[in-house]
């Protein structure tokens, strides 16, 4: 028998490293303990039940063979002795054992190797009746079957959900699908504000209407209504919001009460502090998964980044560190996206708020366009946001809504990840055809117009800075559009403005047009709202901007909006 | 004014860099002198017209909001002079001038700047009757025009595409969507021959089924049966296929008439040879867009790889190297995609006849996978194969079948540009979320595979490999599925096998199997397979050998197949 290795915590980070410890290291006793029921589960998908999309729990921890992964899948496929029920209590690192209770008895068990993979928790409330029936986090197994069980037996009309993260966006729409009313809380300005700037997440609202769904920003949960035991409803700084079922899903927190007790260090995260080889700071004891510590690889900043993804990683870094592999892990970007009604949203590397953080002087720009050809079916509109560095034109990170986020989300998260700058987005070989994309990509568009603005070939506005002073400033506002385009929707309460279509302004009789007067361009996607710009420029005018997005990327409010109203 | 730019062709790169150039320059004088009768047309997307997903020619050369993109467009919009109808006949390099025929009327014009975007044409049969009506080539929209108002009009039931590269496959879809009996003919042993190798081929073929389709390789077209002066069928070496309508589609070939003559350099590939800033020999000449050379950037190799998407990139580099910018073109992957029916296909960096060619030793892994997480609705299979260099690990190209395959390809795509290990694949924090991929992308398990056949820990065997050896061999085959995925599909003639589903390896009484003896696993889609591999080699068998992509990757017959025959 070789080294024995004890990993605690049986879900995604402890189990790849069991799994690839096994296939490199026939002799290597593994064992591995976990406090739950449940071993391998993919809590990640666990919104597609409560949404009807998928149909059993089981897919969640079964093989597509059908087949439990339990104790004894684990025993027999993978040739690992995997416990459930095991709730490690203590390390003891000088005698090289931890401690932990079984079916009410207290344990030893010595290790060469401790891998902790312990995981993140849920962060409650503490609000009154936080522990009122009806109020739910969603984040082990038992969760969500108690949620489903609670719809499925009636009396569910209206569901709150606090928070508007990736769990509470991916559960909204899920809610809904299943017919409910649901009002999603956040109390911070924006949709998903751990990734989205304010432009992107506006962008994002903008687009999301749906009967069944109201979204409250900027707005806190002070206490949950109670009627018979029961929740009723939240109650807000704002109003009563009725509710027959809660979830709160305002984040997790890193389990690292085992490791900080055992004397390791925390890292300024909050998570178990590692080296690039995934140790922590016992060369015995590996940390992987939830618990353990990210760099970041645009910033180099320690972040806690909660990902399945990440945790199967950091198994397999770790496993073949074990076997003496000195692989080092590269960290993270914080790439992320979700599925939210018709869009999608994502982002990968920094954005304003982390950019700024890290001390970095960039530049952006939000670029509009189509998922594929205009004329092909299915067609979907797509905003780019792209940072870069301002000296360098490096590619900071980049934000997507829309269609066919993913894919853009995912090439540029590999772009970065190689250290590429906006000339190197803008050379891709990507695959061009019809069905898939453009001729010119959004992704070596956006990169150009970006490349166009740190060069002060483009000077353009974004719409949150436009927004905010739209009303007061003195400027003319240009819109470029044809009449037809301008007839169907406007940016409304423009002090000064005037229609002078592309196809019109190289000639145009602008001799009453002061010179010296602040111009704003726009059109629908700012590609003429460019052209205008250098237009205007080369015929005199010294302070020309174009409005970045046009009204494709315009997140506020419209006269056609309005109108409705 | 400026100086004066003078373009020969006004499609894509000729375009490109004029409306770059007026953007960059308000003072040049720039010309476009195109022959055909319409400038910037999309030719990408004609075979979607004939497939009736696109309802209208309009849609290739007409801007979102209806503006057609003729001489007064360009004029108005762009502040460019874009001339149709000019035939540029010589270029006087010492006099730095053009002399065209306009209206039958030979005209001279001086240039500063000459950009050369003459395009390609497509080649020829040179075969009898290559003249009869309904033959056509697929290129200029005019063929479009004939070829759909020949369907249009009756009389049109079957039709014989010659070449299964992108435009011939693309162009059977849009037939068969047409209602119309299609037969592909290709010479080589596989679809797509310039870009999948022989594995990836197979499947891509073994998943299309159509009962409308006929596909024919290894044959070759010898001459066209003619009735009543219109063609009536393909002769091949085999048979003769009847047909009403016949495209000709076995590539086109760089327009580099003009520039030989002028005594410019014409590179390997037979197109005009430029240096990384797209300058000719003559520096005062650029050329970009089909005609122009492009380096390889794995292998460094001159290739005439035709693509818009590359156009407008030489474009926007012409421009501003014009303008005095010295901006590198970073040079090509041949990264390209198609739909084909169900599946889509695509490639980017080298194949093992391009990696051959250069010389390099790389090792390859055939992957397959689910699109997403697989309880997810609308999952798809994909299949990767990876090539990399063995002694460095460097990516240097992938393919790819099935569904989602242009995302992956792109990511690929800009992963390689970037310069790759499988290192580097195997850590990219890719968008994680089970609408959209698995917690362990396609990708980075593609990379592990391939890394752990480089490190020596997994050896597997390529289906092509195995298939040409496996009636005459002398091993034992190992079937780890379970009992019911075995009867439901198992390769045929295989001399010797076993069925042992992986949970009964660990254990099971295998003594009396011979340990010297070579030993094939193999399972669903090689996970399995690559487990029994470590297993029976931990159990001092010493000759094994997983079957790459398992039954998923198998793109030859199964018995079910031929039970069904």
């Amino acid at each position: 028998m070789g080294k024995r290795v004890v990993i605690v915590g049986g879900v995604a980070a402890g189990m790849k490293t069991a799994a690839r410890l096994r296939r490199l290291d026939a002799e290597a006793e593994i064992i591995v303990l976990e406090r739950g029921p449940q071993l391998s589960y993919g809590a990640c998908g666990f919104p597609y039940f409560i949404s009807g999309e998928v149909k059993s729990m089981d897919s969640f921890d079964h093989t597509p063979q059908g087949a439990l992964r339990d104790s004894d899948y684990f025993a027999a496929v993978k040739g690992i002795d995997a416990r459930c029920g095991c709730n490690v209590q203590k390390m003891d690192r000088v005698q090289k054992c931890v401690h932990y209770m079984e079916k009410g008895e207290l344990k030893k068990l010595s290790y060469d190797v401790l891998v902790l993979a312990t995981g993140s928790t849920p962060v409650k409330l503490p609000l009154p009746n936080a522990d009122a029936a009806g109020i739910h986090s969603f984040w082990f197994p038992w969760d969500v079957e108690a949620v489903d069980k609670e719809i499925a037996e009636g009396g569910v009309k209206d569901v709150v959900i606090i928070g508007a993260g990736f769990i509470g966006l991916e559960l909204a729409e899920a809610f809904v699908r299943r017919g409910l009313h649901t009002s999603v809380l956040e109390q911070q300005d924006r949709l998903l504000p751990q990734l989205l700037d304010e432009d992107m997440a506006a962008l994002l609202l903008r687009d999301t209407k749906n009967p069944l769904l109201d979204i409250y920003l900027e707005e806190r949960a002070g206490a949950f209504t109670v009627e018979n035991g029961k929740v009723s409803g939240v109650q807000t700084d704002k109003r009563v919001i009725p509710a027959q079922l809660v979830i709160v899903a305002v984040g997790v927190r890193p389990n690292v009460e085992l490791a900080r007790e055992a004397g390791l260090v925390i890292g300024p995260s909050g998570c178990i502090a590692v080296n690039e080889y995934l140790q922590t700071s016992d060369d015995a004891i590996y940390a992987g998964g939830d618990c353990a510590e990210n760099t970041h690889r645009v910033s180099g900043a320690k972040v806690f980044v909660p990902m399945g993804s990440t945790a199967n990683k950091h198994g397999r870094v770790i496993a073949d560190n074990i076997c003496g592999a000195r692989k080092q892990y590269p960290g993270v970007l914080g790439t992320a996206a979700c599925r939210f009604f018709a869009q999608e949203a994502g982002a990968t590397g920094l954005n304003e708020r982390t950019a700024r953080q890290a001390g970095i002087d960039f530049a952006s720009a939000i670029v509009p366009g189509s998922d594929r050809l205009g004329y092909m079916p299915g067609v979907g509109r797509i905003v780019l946001k792209l940072l870069a560095e301002k000296s360098s034109g490096r590619v900071l990170g980049a934000q997507a809504v829309g269609a066919s986020v993913a894919k853009r989300i995912d090439i540029l998260a590999a772009a970065i990840s190689l250290g590429a700058t906006l000339e190197n987005l803008s050379g891709l070989d990507l695959a061009y055809a019809p069905p898939f994309n453009t001729p010119i990509e959004n992704i070596a568009t956006a990169a150009n117009v970006l490349q166009n603005k740190l060069d002060g070939q483009l000077r353009s506005i974004n719409p949150v800075e436009f927004e905010k002073n739209r009303t007061q400033e003195d400027y003319l506002f240009v819109d470029v559009r044809t009449p037809a385009e301008v007839a169907a929707k406007r940016i409304a309460d423009i002090p000064s403005r005037v229609n002078l279509p592309l196809d019109t302004l190289r000639t145009a009789d602008i001799s009453k047009m002061d010179k010296e007067q602040k111009i704003v361009t726009a059109c629908q996607i700012d590609l003429r709202g460019y052209e205008a710009e250098v237009i205007l420029r080369a015929r005199g005018f010294q302070d020309v901007y174009s409005l970045e997005g046009g009204m494709s990327g315009w997140p506020y409010a419209t006269e056609s909006d309005k109108d409705k109203k």
